[in-house]
């Protein structure tokens, strides 16, 4: 490339990689105040998350556009072409991310005014805490192109995952209990998995800051996995 | 462009489509074995299920490596770079489904030898022959870059949702009448769950193949949308 293309390309990888910082920073908002939504119980703010989730979507259309545009107009090779496969990558984990903590708040207006049990709403934020801490750090690992920082939150999806078995064992114990808490119960067991599953994006987006420093994809099956879908569990339990 | 990339890049778009079109075969198969796998109790049938989604993430990785060197490669402008992208997001959406179906496939084998409602049998059937005939449609649609046959499926997905939300209340009265069902319908509801999020996909298809034809995307609402996340069920219906 000459002097000035590649200065250009430079200018395009340091505009997406803002773009992916924004999109980040703001999924990260919505994660932390649907989950604080659901154990405040905060109709207003889960409106605000529902409208909010549209901004993540244009920003990951927006970057995907420039991705496949700097591809087309810069011919980058081998480890630049990365560059951009990964903020493709990521930027479509931080989507689904905002589409799970907008389903998080339309289940927190769903279940208004319904009694939440203490022990449960712990679980909940426990979760939600620790889904938040991977994330951020997932975040920084991508900024800073920091594949030893990526390995860490991929081994720590497991912890997520045992929070979440436990939880749902306990929101199952509770359903069983009194039938008047089953409806509750599985907006609780959905917003559960949801954090979960953002817990899976966060890795992820791990695998790919590894693949983008790398080169190589993580090849060995993940830590652990969420075991609920695969528990029998009997009625009488 | 000169001939010569001209045949080229036409060769590169060509050996995407046939990717596609393996991947998107493969999809609709899991998820119709995933479906009868549920309902026949076929925990053979399960475990295959499971072995064959690595074959789909293989593919997917495998498009966007082709798609993204055929950008560098051929610098192709909009309505190629349309295709381009297009082949992306649909590699997408079918790597998705597939981890969809291997998650029933995983539950099947979760809930091996418990009683299964035939009402309840009859609603999941019931959702997965609409979806799956959305799949082979949004497929077809697909290969043969039909913004029109799209638009159907696009307006189609309230029917899968609609039936969701039904399958929802039933498994809810199911868990309400005796509390040994609790787990075992809440495994069927994160199943039902998921046959409706592959409607999604699929709708998420004929978004892309509208984007494709037209270069414009869908801005409306989607008709309807899964409503059970905003239904507030109290205990005693």
């Amino acid at each position: 490339m000459t002097e000035h293309i590649v200065k250009q390309f430079d200018e395009d990888l340091k505009s997406l990689s803002e773009m992916i910082a924004e999109m980040g920073g703001l999924a990260e908002k919505l994660v932390a105040e649907s989950i604080a939504a659901l154990l405040k119980r905060d109709i207003n703010g889960a409106q605000r998350i529902i409208a909010t989730d549209r901004v993540i979507d244009r920003l990951q259309h927006q970057i995907e556009e420039k991705a496949v545009l700097t591809i087309a107009k810069r011919q980058p090779m081998a480890v630049d072409l990365r560059e951009i496969v990964a903020a493709l990558r990521v930027s479509n984990d931080l989507e689904r991310i905002g589409d799970l903590a907008k389903n998080i708040a339309k289940r927190v207006i769903a279940i208004e005014g319904q009694l939440q049990p203490p022990k449960i709403a712990g679980g909940v934020d426990h979760m939600g805490e620790l889904v938040l801490a991977q994330l951020k750090k997932v975040l920084d690992a991508y900024s800073g192109r920091d594949a030893g920082k990526a390995l860490e939150v991929w081994q720590r999806d497991g912890e997520i995952d045992a929070l979440y078995t436990s939880l749902f064992r306990e929101l199952l114990t509770y359903m069983m209990e009194d039938p008047r808490n089953i409806g509750f119960s599985t907006h609780l067991l959905f917003c559960a998995k949801n954090v979960e599953r953002i817990g899976d994006h966060a890795t992820n987006i791990a695998e790919t800051i590894n693949y983008l420093v790398t080169g190589e994809m993580l090849t060995d099956e993940r830590p652990k996995q969420d075991l609920t879908s695969t528990l029998a569990f009997g009625g009488a339990q």
